[in-house]
């Protein structure tokens, strides 16, 4: 008796009762009772039936995990894997494969079960075993993860996995547009991205699939997994739509399964026919049962937790297995997986005489494209910087554009986008071409093709920062995503930076119009706080430049950090050149001395927007009070973290007893470690919408002000009004 | 000769150019030619001149501001202010008003002009001319703040202010099930949000509109001012969805309004039609154009700039007004918006007598009704806390529930919620009822109604947040919303938090899974970082408590903090209980000192769910070392600095040499105020999948390597080879 068959799962209408609540969803007699499908192959219903009790016995060892989708979408696997994705097993990184996301990560014994199973060396059955293991070289976290073999990105933060795959659908676009010719395809891969219901539900991957359907990427497909469960029970709690309307006003085809768990030649063709759609990203709605065969099936119960001793036998018993074995393979089952191994080296061996071919046809564009592939950047791009800058006030926004619009321009690595905001970062390059596809050129007048590298994201930051990871996921530098946006608006997209940190890619945000010199825009537009979240971020480099010359600093620093994201923070407003105080050597530091003095009275810190008026101020207290000042530009904590000790006592002389004071109309928050007061916005408010130098005015930043301010401070500290250690914040 | 009418804008088959790309939407004559237009009466005529040449003066006052927009959207507030909306001017605070929301935030030259032409008191015409002035007590920010009479929510990151207005409405549905009887309708005010394309496009947004048709909000309307235009040109260039379409599989009704620009009446008929929609909520999509009568009408140049005195002039010429005078209203005008401040009284007058009317049947329903108004918690509240916990070691999550959960149940003041995690959080009480439609009950079974105060928000972590947002700003502290997640799904919400500070909402946030301890979900979930963004963040609390009787001060914290968002950070795994060492009252000064010594060698500071190992490591250091250690537990660095010098100083004994150590897996930037030294996650890497106490040995959290490096540092510091006031940081 197979533990699913409980009648009170179908009600008599033959509606299935998830999460224990009816959904709206019929199925057919196949999908509730495995036991007796007749549309499934005996070999299809071995491997299946192996891999899912694969899945029980992986969660059951160490009793936790996340069974049920797995089991739910094995029939999908089965269809990608055996029949459907081009890939190689013995080579994981063949440039040509197929991409496969897993955006709803929590099912990542999915993936890696069928990586073991189709044969990737490193995913032996012991490394399969060592999932929820304490085992600390284990390849198989709670969620994917890119260091891995076989996996393109991490995932797991809902939703982004499908921004990460419209990212690398459109790194096939661009790269197939600009090398490709007739002919001669070097990239034609296909994203696949497998979700379910919950990153239907998040805005990062909405926001995605509404720009995907806009820019028609047909090589791209999602695979629905839709099991109506979430963790709260059935989707009919929170969610009421019609999907596949939704996803067709999106621009996307729709193809519906209905017996996802078994159906695999059915999968198999929907898939195909998505690999082959004229036009339009697809959509393949794939109903399934999650925790297929276990007594919990069905219910959200099979969502995060491991089935039991008992239910895990009692499946075994059902499917024809020996409930006192583990971790069984049969060999008819390792004979359908075996040929993967073999078939992959053939698909790579035809990709390479497909790139000899290209070369003989096309030797100048093969050396370029192999370059492109190793991740090169050409040799000259430092040259293309300026050596120097015009003299008058500049925003430091225009100066990133000074900077690397010429690189933009020269360097095909490159791809820059904005989130709508082109006529204020600076970002635009003579000539660029947009990342559109073809049709809008006739259509709509627009400048644009899949070669074009300028990408309009639209209001989407979350989106644009996930999908930067899927550009930069493609193959290690060979495209390099810039994203620009006002810094506040980092906000939106941080979880998506967060994910670029972690996952070591190279990526850089042009963040523009921080700190409050923003202004007019007001308190939701000036990132008080937001520079603590990226100074405290791991491998993420938060870079504020404090005119032209330091902004060059920044791109260089940003341009070298292979694996490890940026973000240029710039100033809305012009702000005076410093040179040749300021230099970018300096800024690749994190900070460096630009005033020296002897017998130091105070070291002031300066940074960014607000380094000028550091400068200002150590010369008001110079002739006013006769003090020997320090001036410290600090564009990076990270950046100067990682300098030797010795480098970073000369810069800042802690320790000696000279107090440090940081001018930043932020949050206070982090400086503490660099400086013994600060000049900066108060805890208990946001900005305040002024014009940006009244703005400043208004908080107190300004030199007559701050002047005082310090004075006041250093009198304090002689009385003993202020112990020593005690960090001073001063606000409005 | 109309400026508008240069005829290359407008091609032979009457599709308008906008943003310099022709767009695919038709529009009438009427539309791209006002000035003769046919279909309007000769007094909305002069209305819609008046109020659109009141914006172009207002931007051209200081050259600067968002025009386009809201002169695009005349004919739409003239429909909501003279005809539609419920309100009254003298009485801006009138319970039952309708709520507005101008989403599209940055058009609030819109919804101010309309505030002063209705008669809000202190919107006169000297404080609308304040819009991008210098005046410190300005009303008129770059984008409205819920502060300033007349503005119901804060908006300017696009997208939220849909979320709020999904809030609102909520709350209105809540209330009116919870205190309406037959015959006595005291709520039953509607929610307009006003949108623009970005909105659209922004995830949060999504998020909202697809849990609103779910939620079937009839009471709910999106007007949308549909000019295809956004900052880099026409939305051609990033979307091409079919708006009405999704909007429909979403599960609202959809109205469209060809000529937005000038049919009042057309507008105010559907905007009566959404109004009285029976079972869904409305999507308005009104088509304008945008700085309509302007040089740059329909271009994207309109959007954020001012036209120029010579547009400006040119405007005034085609409409019969006098180029030389600025900020005109002529006498009709003001007659034609006189009637509302009267009308509005009788508004007042009317709801006031029904109130009187259901005084008089329901006595005690009315007395809690006002009671709820007035923002008042039952006076036994606090007394619903436990005095006592379990001894046995509880997960604070799970002390969280404990804490809270009877207070939710018994104070109906609260609304909880999770973002489909709640079988993690621990926010069900007994017997609780969900927030749903009424019909969901018979069509799936679920307990729930309009009543209900347990909502399943779904995957949309960031909505939620901003739908807590609405809730609360409806009235204060009628409803506390109570939002839930695992802390490192704060960062998806993490917009919509701060906007909550911003605005002084009275929210709190359950988070749970907090630092490494939650384990095998690994790095993506381990929120290394998080904690330095929400203790730099304004007017927030963040609170990490260390066992029941801490997790018991921060309820109560969180709870008394009325104009304050609180996060109350819980761990996964079970801590023991630290009683009486510790308590709820410490926690509420944010720091406290719970093992003190007479000439100590050493404070350690500990923090919630590692403050167990802080109070061992203490141990561990004075049997093996005979060193005498004070240990400090200290969940919340704000609370902190609330407190008097004289505490801080005692608690910390900062200034007097004596060194402190703090133990938190979280990067350690921020302690460097209260901490010599750190024990802390690295700056380069992201955490571990693992499981949780597996995950602390590996990164060095254990007692043992603890104590071990604490030796190595005070030696350290005793050879000199740390100088004073260097931070250390002691990672894996």
């Amino acid at each position: 008796m197979p533990p699913i068959a409980e009648k009170d799962l179908i009600d008599d209408k033959g509606w299935i009762a998830t999460g224990k609540i009816v959904s709206k969803r019929r199925l057919s007699q196949a999908m509730v009772d495995p036991w007796t499908a007749t549309a499934l192959s005996q070999e299809h219903d071995l491997v299946l039936k192996t891999f899912r009790l694969l899945i029980a016995d992986l969660c059951q060892q160490f009793k936790g995990g996340h069974p049920g989708g797995a089991i739910g979408m094995a029939a999908i696997g089965v269809a990608l894997w055996k029949y459907v994705m081009i890939y190689a097993p013995s080579q994981p990184d063949f440039f040509n494969r197929d991409r496969f996301v897993l955006s709803n990560g929590h099912t990542c014994l999915f993936q890696y079960t069928f990586l073991h199973l189709t044969g990737y060396r490193a995913m032996t059955l012991d490394q399969l075993k060592s999932y929820h293991s304490t085992r600390e070289d284990a390849l198989c976290p709670g969620h994917p993860e890119i260091e891995h073999e076989g996996i393109e990105v991490t995932t797991g933060p809902l939703g982004q996995g499908v921004a990460n795959a419209v990212g690398l659908a459109m790194a096939t676009k661009n790269l197939a547009a600009e090398f490709n010719r007739p002919g001669h395809e070097v990239v034609n891969n296909h994203t696949w991205c497998m979700i379910g219901d919950a990153c239907l539900q998040e805005g990062v991957a909405l926001e995605a699939i509404s720009f995907a359907g806009h820019l028609k990427l047909n090589n791209l497909t999602i695979i629905y997994d839709n099991n109506q469960i979430t963790c709260d029970g059935s989707v009919d709690l929170t969610n009421s739509e019609d999907v596949n309307a939704k996803m067709r006003a999106s621009g996307w085809d729709v193809i519906d399964i209905e017996d996802g768990c078994f159906d695999v030649d059915g999968i198999v063709s929907a898939l195909n026919k998505a690999k082959t759609s004229p036009e339009k990203p697809t959509f393949v709605n794939v109903r399934t049962i999650i925790g297929l065969g276990s007594a919990v099936a069905g219910d959200a119960l099979s969502h995060g937790a491991a089935f039991g001793d008992t239910d895990v036998a009692n499946m075994k018993r059902a499917s024809g297995f020996d409930p006192t074995e583990f971790f069984v393979i049969p060999e008819p089952v390792q004979e359908f997986f075996a040929e993967l191994r073999p078939r992959g080296d053939e698909i790579v061996s035809r990709w390479t005489r497909t790139v000899e071919n290209y070369a003989a046809a096309y030797p100048e564009l093969a050396a370029e494209f192999q370059s492109r592939r190793r991740g090169e950047l050409p040799p000259n791009w430092e040259s293309l910087i300026p050596k120097t800058f015009p003299e008058k006030a500049t925003a430091t926004r225009a100066s990133s554009g000074l900077v690397f619009n010429p690189i933009a321009q020269g360097v095909k690595n490159f791809m820059v986008g904005t989130a709508d905001l082109s006529p204020s970062v600076n970002m635009i390059w003579k000539d660029k071409e947009d990342f559109q596809h073809p049709s809008l050129r006739t259509q709509c007048g627009i400048n644009g093709s899949y070669k074009g590298r300028y990408i309009h994201y639209g209001i989407r930051e979350h989106a644009m920062a996930a999908i930067a990871n899927g550009l930069a996921a493609f193959s290690p530098n060979t495209i390099i995503p810039v994203t620009s946006s006002f810094f506040m608006f980092y906000l939106y997209a941080a979880p998506a930076v967060r994910m670029g940190a972690l996952q070591h890619l190279h990526v850089i945000h042009a963040a523009t119009h921080d700190s409050i010199g923003m202004g007019e825009d007001g308190p939701t537009h000036q990132p008080i706080e937001l520079a603590a979240l990226y100074r405290a971020m791991p491998n993420l480099h938060y870079i504020r430049p404090g005119d032209s010359e330091e902004t060059a600093g920044a791109w260089l620093a940003a341009i070298d950090a292979k694996n490890t994201p940026t973000i240029i923070s710039t100033s809305r407003h012009a702000v005076r050149q410093l040179t040749p105080k300021t230099s970018r050597s300096g800024v690749r530091k994190g900070a460096y001395v630009i005033e020296e003095a002897e017998n130091a009275d105070l070291t002031i810190i300066g940074v960014g927007a607000e380094l000028g008026l550091a400068v200002d101020v150590a010369v008001e207290l110079r002739e006013k009070l006769s003090l020997r000042i320090r001036v410290v530009s600090f564009p990076s904590h990270r950046l100067f973290e990682k300098q030797p000790i010795e480098y970073k006592r000369q810069t800042l002389r802690r320790g000696s007893g000279l107090p440090a004071v940081v001018i930043e109309p932020y949050a206070a928050l982090g400086w503490e470690r660099y400086a013994d007061a600060a000049i900066c916005m108060s805890t208990d408010r946001f900005g305040q919408s002024l014009p940006g130098y009244k703005a400043y005015e208004y908080f107190g930043f300004s030199k007559e002000k701050i002047t005082q301010k310090i004075q006041h401070y250093l009198q304090r500290r002689k009385t003993g009004e202020i112990l020593p250690g005690e960090f001073v914040e001063m606000t409005r």
